[in-house]
């Protein structure tokens, strides 16, 4: 299939850039030191080139990329690094607890009670290191741990998600509080105890030497998008929406990539085009100004998302290419919450 | 099945204010004076709603919405308002042309070609109003109904979206700014001739008052959004996004209902809950103050999305309640482009 055959609005992934994010983050982060999110990409042949990299653990979002993990023979270490309260989810989840290894975040006395009355087996504790979300005080965890230990469960260890973090844009800045964050988690693993301190993301991915950190929570490295670009990483955008060009007009254009074909919430995609400036998004389209450039109805552009993690949840499919060849095809298999 | 049943996110449409949204709309714009656009919802459970109030003739942003609302069995009239090039998709819609009626938009000598090429019968002009987005110019659209007709297209008049005015916020200036749109639209179509002269959305719903406009293209009307429910408009939330609370902290909490389950273009959800304000969203949380409320870690939220259109197209069913009590499960089955 050449790639001028894609349908549109449609995920398409440039594949030897793929590979070389892969590449730079395995080096910086080789083996289990690196435990990808699943929730940035939603696709478990992506996940299956990170295991092929040595990356055989791996950090979920929802029971369901749990569950879809495992289908696909990705279970051998998963992190549900998120909390839930639904006595279904967490049984289906405990009933693959034979196949799969399966450990889930707690963060309070009702989650524990969650989890523990389903029968899961393995925890570690969350812990807030300053974003405003879920984890317990650090000065709870150990207190935390115990009463879960008490409940017969397994404690792997801790997280702390500094999110809050990952967007400080310079270096320095950011990698001296994240060391004060991580300050935090290891005074709280302390006293919880376990082999795990994970923590991080794509934004902060070199920044755990002289930390207690063990494994780093990135996912966004692997197909990037124009928010974390700006932060001068070794990772490129190898994530593109192709649309094509539906009306072309004095000064600007539209192609059919719109806001159901984006995440929105980091504001406007780019045009890959240098002179095209994005002037907003409908439902189905993307007007952009054109300057001097002259488009044509029919053609394609490549549309660069703001965020990746929302973008891929609302395709069914991504395309990877080299040059013009579609050289495969992945279903985005970890939609949805069901 | 008890709406604490739900799992979360989940959308939840209230059936009350649904029928209530319905009833309202029809008695302004009866039988077909309203064309609904579907991209509002995505569901044909919702347009068959709708249909049975009288509005059999419907509005599509996709050609996959076209072919899922043929197979629903609501086709009796059909409109494309949207530009597509692509032969494979044209094909598809024309092979359905002897079970329904077909109408897609035209604005440019590109995408009649691609129209005729593919044998579809009929098609509107889209006229450029005054959005800087589809549209030919208003002083083309006679030039190009006559070379639809000589291509062998019956045209049916024209259409031209004011999606720019939907958010003046003053009722009297978004009706002279409208009238002046419409202004343009009927000088068009006495060029094009034909029955129909298509326009608006829900903000406009009431101004077409001594203009040319046959029909309304409104969705938003029958969910609603914060957005629009800015406009003192006579349509009340019917959708909100049912959550669970994941964490409890001081002075915020957390819900599963994250910018994955929220179209974000318009800004930030709601919590339902007077009191409360959201903070922020991550891809599966919503970070909300909560003042002096309490909140127990398992209870409901219910989260109001700021853009309706967006934020169903990411869910895959929508439950029906009447009080506690679900009374239907709608799928959204209108979602994506293949």
């Amino acid at each position: 299939m050449d790639v001028h055959e894609i349908p549109t609005p449609a995920p398409v992934i440039q594949w030897p850039a793929f590979e070389a994010n892969l590449a730079a983050m395995s080096a910086a982060r080789p083996g289990t030191s690196l435990r990808p999110h699943v929730k940035a990409h939603k696709c478990t042949s992506i996940a299956a080139a990170q295991a092929e990299r040595g990356h055989t653990a791996f950090t979920c979002a929802t029971p369901g990329e749990m569950l879809g993990m495992i289908d696909a023979g990705l279970g051998d270490d998963l992190l549900l690094a998120n909390e839930t309260v639904d006595p279904r989810r967490l049984a289906a989840l405990a009933a693959r607890q034979d196949d799969a290894s399966i450990t889930v975040a707690i963060d309070s006395d009702a989650t524990l009670a969650a989890a523990a009355l389903a029968g899961i087996r393995r925890c570690l504790v969350d812990v807030d290191v300053g974003l405003p979300r879920c984890g317990c005080a650090p000065s709870d965890a150990g207190r935390l741990a115990d009463a879960a230990r008490s409940a017969g469960l397994e404690v792997r260890g801790v997280m702390g998600y500094e999110g809050h973090l990952m967007m400080v844009p310079e270096h320095g800045d950011r990698r001296r509080q994240v060391s004060d964050a991580m300050a935090a988690l290891a005074g709280a693993h302390a006293e919880v105890g376990g082999d795990i301190v994970s923590a991080g993301g794509t934004g902060t991915f070199d920044m755990y030497d002289g930390t207690t950190v063990t494994e780093l929570q990135a996912g966004s490295y692997a197909l990037m998008d124009t928010q974390y670009a700006t932060l001068g990483l070794p990772f490129h955008h190898a994530l593109t929406i192709l649309g094509t060009v539906i009306a072309v007009k004095d000064g600007y254009a539209v192609a059919d990539v719109g806001l159901k074909a984006l995440g929105m919430d980091h504001g406007n995609p780019t045009i890959a085009w240098e002179g095209t400036a994005v002037w907003f998004c409908s439902d189905e389209h993307v007007t952009f100004g054109t300057g001097e450039l002259q488009f044509t109805v029919g053609e394609h552009v490549q549309v660069l998302p703001a965020h990746v993690d929302p973008t891929m949840a609302m395709h069914e499919i991504a395309y990877v290419v080299e040059g013009d060849t579609v050289v495969d095809e992945w279903p985005i298999d970890l939609r949805g919450w069901s």
